[in-house]
Parts: C-alpha cells; structure tokens; sequence
C-alpha cells in the first residue's frame, strides 16, 4: 500500500483513500439508507412485490412492442396463465411480441389470434400441436419462422444469451410475498418447476403469478425471491382436472406388449442393468411396459438402480417408493400421484432444465443415463427419427427432451409399432430430423430389432441371444410391404419451423405445407 | 419469413437456411457427438469429475500466478481445506494470490507463512482474528490492504463482478461423482452451504474437497453438478469436534441477565412481536437470554414467529421444534444440533449468503427482518458500532452479517455490558466503524438504555413504562468514570484493512498498529 495516497472523509468522517490495490477507484460510503434498505414504509411493507392485477404488473414491468417474454408449460393443458396474461397485453395493444415458452398444449390456441393481430411475431419453444400448429403449419399465420428448441437446448439457449428474456412470467401453486415459491403446495399444485428456474436467473424481470399467496416464506424454494420482481394473485392458475394427466396404465395392446418384451431383453442384453444404474422412459403404454419387465428383472438380480429422470409419472414414483431406484430427478412432474410424491418423498428430487439436459453446463444429468426408452413418429434407415412433424408434414408434436435423452443415454432404444393407422413408422427418410441417428442405438417394433451400425457388439449379442435382428432396412421393406410407400405431402416454400439441436446449431427446417 | 433466402445442406442432408429471423446466422448441424456428449468412454464415466489428488486438480484448473482463489468457513475452526489447498499450492511455487475467503478462523494460521512467503499478497474476507490478524495489523505483513465484506456485501462483490474468482474451493461433507453436494450428511457434517453456494455460482472453475464421496446423485442438493468442474477425496475435511461449536446456554451472569431483560422490555415495547414476525440474534449468552425473554412472551400471547435468520444454532433449532417460529433461514450452522435439524427438520431451510443479505439483489431476507439482536466491541455516541477492531486497534473480528441485518431490521437493538474486562464499550468514538449509527435503533446496557433519536416514537414509549433511558453521551460518561476515558493506540501510516460497506462503498480504514 502506496503511504503517499491521497485521503478524504466521508460523511461520517472516517478517513477513507481514494483508491487502494485490489480494490481500485473508491467511493466513501454515503449513508444507510442510500439503496432503501433501512426504513421501509408501511405501505412497501405490507404487500412486499405484491402488485393488484396483471395489467398493473405489465405497466410495471414496461412491457413493449418487439419484447421476448417467457412462459412455462407445466400446468400443461389446464393452463389459464399464457392466456391470461395475453389478453392483457393485446388490450394494452402491444405488438410484435416473441414468446419463448417451454411448450405449447391445447391450452394455448388463444395464440392463433394473438398471431394473426400481430400481438405475436415469434414463437420459440418445445412443441406446437393442434389448431395452432395447424394454422401455421398450412396458414403461415406467423410472421417469422418457429423455433424449435429441445429442453436441454432451450436452458442452453437462455444461459448463453442466445435468447434474452425481457419478462418471465411464471406460474406458482404456491408464493409468498417476496416470491419464494413452488408447484408443489396449493389447489393448482403441479409438480416440478425445472423450466422456469432457468428463465428466472436470466430474466431481465421475473412475475409470478399465483392463485395461492401464503405466509412469508414459502418452502420448499424453488424459485427464491431473490430472482422475482413482481407477485400477482389471481383467482385459478389452472383446471387441476388437466394438469395432472391421468395416470397411464401398462398396455395390454399385444403388439405393443411384444415390443416391449423384446426392448426389456435388449436392455437386459446391454449389461447395463447393476446396481446404480440410471434410466429414462416416455409415459407411454410400451414405455410402462417396459419399466414393468425390468421391474422383475431387477427384483430377480436383486438390483437397486442409482436414478430415473426426466419427466416423471406416478408408475415411476411407485418405482421408487417400492425400492427400486433410490432416487428420481424431476424436470416435469405429469400426475398428481406424482404431484404429491415429490412434495412428500425426500428421494423424489426437483431439478431445472439446465441440470437436466444442457449440453453445455458443466454436467447434465442426461449425459449420466444409462438407458433410454425413445417414442418416434418416425424413424428412417439412417435411424434418424421425428418427432415433430406428422406424415402429412404438419407439426403436431414436441422435441422435449428427446434429443437430449438420445444424445446423453449409453443405450438409447426406439420403441415403435412398424406401421400406426396404416402409416408406416419405419420409412426411407423421415419427414424433418427432431434426433440424429447417430444418437439412436437401437430400434424395436413388433416385427423385429434393427441395431445401430454404430453397436456391432450389442448386435451380435441380440443375434446369439436368438432375437429377430434385422437390417433397419428390411424393417422398412416389411413395413412399405404393409402399407405401400408412403406418399410425400407437397410443401410450399415458406420455412415455418427451424428445428435447433441441442448444442445450437440447425438440424433440419419446416415448410409450409401446400 | 424471406423466400428467396440461401439454403445449404447440413451433414445430415437436411436443407437448412443461411439465416433467418429471430434466429439470425445458422450454423448447420455437424454431429451429435461434436461436443462430445455420445460414447462417453470407460475412463470418463467412471470417474466422473473425480480426480486423484489436490495438486493433480489444481494442475487441470490451471492455477496461475495473480489468481483469486475463494474458500468458505462453514467448517470454521475445524477446518482442514484451506490449509490442504494452500500447500499444495505453496509447493507448486505460485505467488501473489487474493483469498476470498467468507470468513477467516483460528484454522487459518498458516497463511502468515504463506504471505509472508509471496504466496498471498491480497485477502478479502469478513472477518480475521488471532496471530494472522496481529500479523497484519502489526506488522505489515500482507502486501495489499485487507478489503474487509459483509456476508451480504461479499455476496454482492462476486455478483455484480467486483469479484472475479478464478477458482472456487469448496469443502462438502457429502458429493457425488459429478459434484452434487451438501453439507449436511457424513463424518464431517457442517450443516448450511450459504456462502459457497454463491462462489459456486459465479467462479470461473469450482473444485469440491469432500471425505465422504456418497453414490450418484447427492441429496439435497446444495450446490448441483452443472456448477462443477473438479472433484478431489480426501481423508478428512475437518476437524468435528472443532466445526461445531458447542451449545451455548443462557447467561446467569447478572450483568448479561439485565441487559437481556432490558432488551426483551424495548423488544415488546416496538409492537413488533406478532404473528408472523422476523427475529434474528447472534449466538451469545445475552442473545439467548433475550430469546428466552422473548419465547415466554410469545408463548404467554400465543404468537407465532414467520422465521429467524442468520446463523443457526440449537436454541433457535429448539424454539423452531417447540413452535415458536414456523421456519428457520440458515446462511451457516453453528452447532451439531443445528446440524442435525437442518438434515431432518424440512422447516429448517438453507439459504445462500445472497438471499441472506445481498443488499442489491431483488430481495434479501435481511431487508425483511423485524428484529436483530446485534452485538458491539465497541459503540459510539452517534450509534456507531465497531466489531472489527479491539480497543487497542488491532484486527480481532468480523463483519459477518452485522452491517446487513443492522441496515435491514425495522429495530436493531445493540446489547453490550457499559464496561468489559476495564474497557469502556459506549465510547466517544469508536475505533473503526463497521456498521453506521443510521441503521442502530436503541443501545442496551445493564446501566440503561439510549435510544437513537432517529426513533423518538419508541423513546417516548420506554420513558412512559418506566425503563431507564438515557443519552447515549450519558452511558459514554458514566462508562468513562469506571474505566477512564480509554487511551488511543498509535497507529502508523500504512492501510492493512479497507472496511467495505454492504453497497460498495468504504465505511472506513484500518491503519497499522505502532
């Protein structure tokens, strides 16, 4: 330290240097109470961020034409809150709005008109179905191109700047008055709350909005208040009856059962079921089936798996109160059998999206799986799949976390019917690539197994084990053979859809269809 | 959308084009396992984050010459991590380090050597004590003044960039293969993970120390994977019996007696004590017996607290069991029965030191306090209080959250004895300021109470029940003909600390000590 520095007072006359090693330039303190911090007033006492109705918390937050603002999907088809908030915002006549929303359900065709008085020019999210998808689909009804992100893609894209949300709105069962919040208490509880804790670090402004304010503080935190600007309380922010879906049951559909018998032996075949192993599935029918005979597979080998990730369902949570994962990571939480598992079950732990799935965070969890069980729409001879786009070339589906899944997962296995309605599902080229695949090992219909060139061990090992192993081309042979080659929709040349990879960079594009 | 824009074909064959709306310039995807997130190799997955030995980590997190380095002191006088961490970086001959350190302990002695040796030239951290504090404030011998933080203050650094840590050591109890930790469970359990969890958060690389590598995924999770980049087991982070302190108990010292139940009387006489209130206090015998004061009362009115904060012990662990507050808010654990109900206790909740007391973040819970129980070495006339320096002007304390829960508090009341060991503790003026009179509402001695006229509503109010209110020049005077009016040490002209205010600002300077 220089002994020559030059000193002032501050004001309470203490000596102070104007600048010192490590610390730089400096400035004398001034007083106490200089940032607020001393003296609330009643009135800023009483309510805390507590503001009386959406559109004061929209003239509060300044909303303004051209701005990102974020939604969340976990109330999922029983959503009241996208819709709320955008009427308020059309009524207040903004425009030109881009939506970065974790995905789309039915809940949200209120967007079509949005879209079309230009409310809305942008729309950058999971997934799109129904009406809406429909009208931008064959209606090109928004002005700029969809674009697709998986979920460990979109909390890439926020965490690296690539979107830069303006507003978070985020939808909480339960919140105090400062904002420390949940999903999991309260009548409109639904569950994990992994996609909006992301939006809220990075949001320039994050409002809550809750049917459900409770004593200060709320906990279990998943969003602290920290990280929150505004609290709005309304009257529902969603119909229960569709939050949860209904608990889905194994199948007793035989094709689907046979799939599942011989995906179970592929996995049993990997090696990879021991003790700590790790394991995703979709909540379909074949999905739980699957889960049914690596059940008894592991209560014969006696085998305590280490984790079960992603979206979660109360088969899974049956799993896990029955001993046979020690734990389960949730990004999603789908029923509310689940619902009450992860409020109750210390072993049933909340996680973000950027835990979950970011390819480019220091470690995500779904580049830990060890075995993954994939839905497809499709699936080509390049074990490409899609999960986007319909046979007639419309988007009606989600990439969630499919890619990020395949990617991540020492064994990622396709579970699919050869032909769905008289489509076939395995198919020359698929209508738009939503998972590359070279991060698909293994295909399972009911006719047969297809294996990855990618895994020649594995597929040696089907093969002595004495499971119809096929070339994914003779796959798609018995399949045309059943159905007649496909006819291609005819697409216009307007792009509706960038469908992004995980990592950032585009993996394949959407055309109008004519 | 422009239609007659350019298209290329990614790897995958899939048109893509070179750019559109809202997305911008389009990179075309190359491979799913271009970032290497398919095929993890044997000697990837097993591992995990873990690597052999402390200097084979501080090889791969490129340690270098002039770094910031930050370490926490949950582990207070137990702990074994920085002194591990410190020789090995000795050894390594890198020099002219800065320390972020939360707090610095009795544990920490080594680091005169290290300075002394040209390892640190910079320390930045709440509080030192002992021989490192002698040898600063007496000797000279760190290079740059120390820049002495509040917890919140410290937090607000890193946040906003004031701070930039290079590397961040983190000490965890409890941490998996890919770095999910707590500090909670295993042999050397230290409770709340408050201060790291901000380090963590903002370090450029994180580097976890544990003795206890628990299986694939930890629970809770303090600090989750996607903030790590190195894991290293060791023996033993700390000692236990020094991480805990042992439980203190209520005075039955008469003086102390007094000054808690004159506390209680101006505690009750705010008309702050309601449902739903916020208190605070430090670990002290007076604070305890205040608290004791303050539970009859509650109970005798069947009121029940919103929370306490701060750092946790097991008195306010068995007021929380007992119903006294619904929840606790810990930012450090004190105590292995703290330790124990913030492991077990779901109403016993962690928080980060930016939630605790980051004055600028959106909300600190400091900010929300009702009451703070502070403690003083030293008091002044104008409210100032000293907890930094002794009365012979050497380093002998710490912020901690002081300054914070002073400013935040709606009545921050400071109890000390008029007199300690024949020092004068209401002074004329103090020696160092570390927290400003603004934010000091009332001053309790066993003599009397002086009440800051900023409150002259509560003034009145304690003269009208009969309690003994005084000036404070009055408590100074009568202190000063028991002891003296104390002698000023002699200071030298060379700056050893810089006292930062929580907003930035310097509050004041330490000088050398002739």
């Amino acid at each position: 330290m220089k002994k020559n520095i030059r000193f002032f007072r501050n004001r309470l006359g203490r000596k102070v240097p104007e600048k010192a090693n490590l610390f730089g330039e400096i400035e004398p303190y001034a007083k106490a109470d200089k940032r607020h911090i001393k003296y609330i007033t009643e009135e800023q006492e009483a309510p805390g961020k507590v503001v009386a109705s959406i559109r004061e918390v929209l003239e509060k937050a300044d909303i303004k034409d051209g701005m990102t603002i974020s939604f969340h999907h976990h109330l999922r088809a029983g959503d009241y809150v996208l819709e709320m908030v955008m009427k308020e915002i059309a009524e207040m006549g903004i425009k030109d709005l881009t939506l970065c929303v974790s995905s789309l359900t039915s809940a949200h065709e209120c967007l079509i008109d949005h879209i079309k008085n230009g409310v809305v020019t942008g729309i950058e999210t999971s997934g799109i179905r129904g009406k809406l998808a429909e009208a931008i689909s064959r209606d090109c009804i928004l002005e700029n191109a969809v674009i697709f992100r998986t979920h460990g893609g979109r909390a890439r894209a926020i965490e690296q700047g690539d979107v830069i949300i303006d507003i978070a709105f985020v939808a909480a069962s339960c919140c105090d008055n400062m904002g420390n919040m949940n999903g999991q208490a309260g009548k409109s509880a639904f569950g994990s709350m992994g996609y909006p804790m992301v939006d809220a670090r990075y949001a320039k402004k994050t409002v809550v909005i809750t049917d459900n304010l409770a004593p200060y503080p709320v906990y279990p935190i998943s969003i602290p208040q920290t990280l929150v600007d505004y609290v709005v309380v309304v009257d529902q922010i969603g119909d229960p009856e569709k939050i949860g879906t209904g608990a889905t049951r194994k199948s007793k559909d035989p094709v689907e059962l046979a799939i599942a018998k011989y995906a179970s032996q592929v996995i049993f075949a990997s090696g990879l079921v021991k003790d700590g192993f790790s394991y995703q599935a979709g909540s379909g029918g074949i999905s739980l089936s699957v889960a049914g005979y690596l059940a008894d597979y592991m209560k014969e080998h006696n085998i305590v798996g280490g984790f079960a990730s992603g979206g979660v369902t109360s088969a899974m949570t049956e799993m896990l109160e029955k001993g046979y994962f020690r734990t389960l990571l949730d990004v999603q939480t789908f029923d509310s059998g689940a619902i009450s598992s992860l409020r109750n079950n210390p072993n049933h732990i909340e996680m973000d999206a950027s835990m979950y799935a970011d390819p480019l965070t220091k470690n995500c969890v779904t580049n830990n799986l060890d075995i993954m069980i994939l839905s497809a729409t499709e699936i080509d001879v390049n074990f490409n799949i899609n999960v986007l786009t319909a046979s007639n070339g419309v988007i009606m589906g989600a990439l969630g976390g499919h890619p990020d899944t395949a990617a991540g997962a020492k064994l990622a296995i396709a579970v699919v019917p050869l032909v769905r309605k008289r489509i076939p599902i395995v198919v020359d080229e698929v209508m738009n690539i939503s998972t590359p695949g070279d991060s698909v090992d293994v295909v399972v219909t009911e006719y047969g197994i297809a294996v990855n060139p990618k895994n020649p061990v594995l597929k040696e090992k089907l093969i002595e084990m004495g499971l119809p192993v096929f070339e994914i081309s003779e796959l798609r042979d018995k399949a045309y053979r059943l159905t007649g080659v496909p006819k291609r929709p005819e697409f216009g040349d307007t792009i509706v859809g960038i469908v992004e990879y995980r990592d950032g960079t585009v993996i394949d594009t959407i055309m109008n269809v004519l």
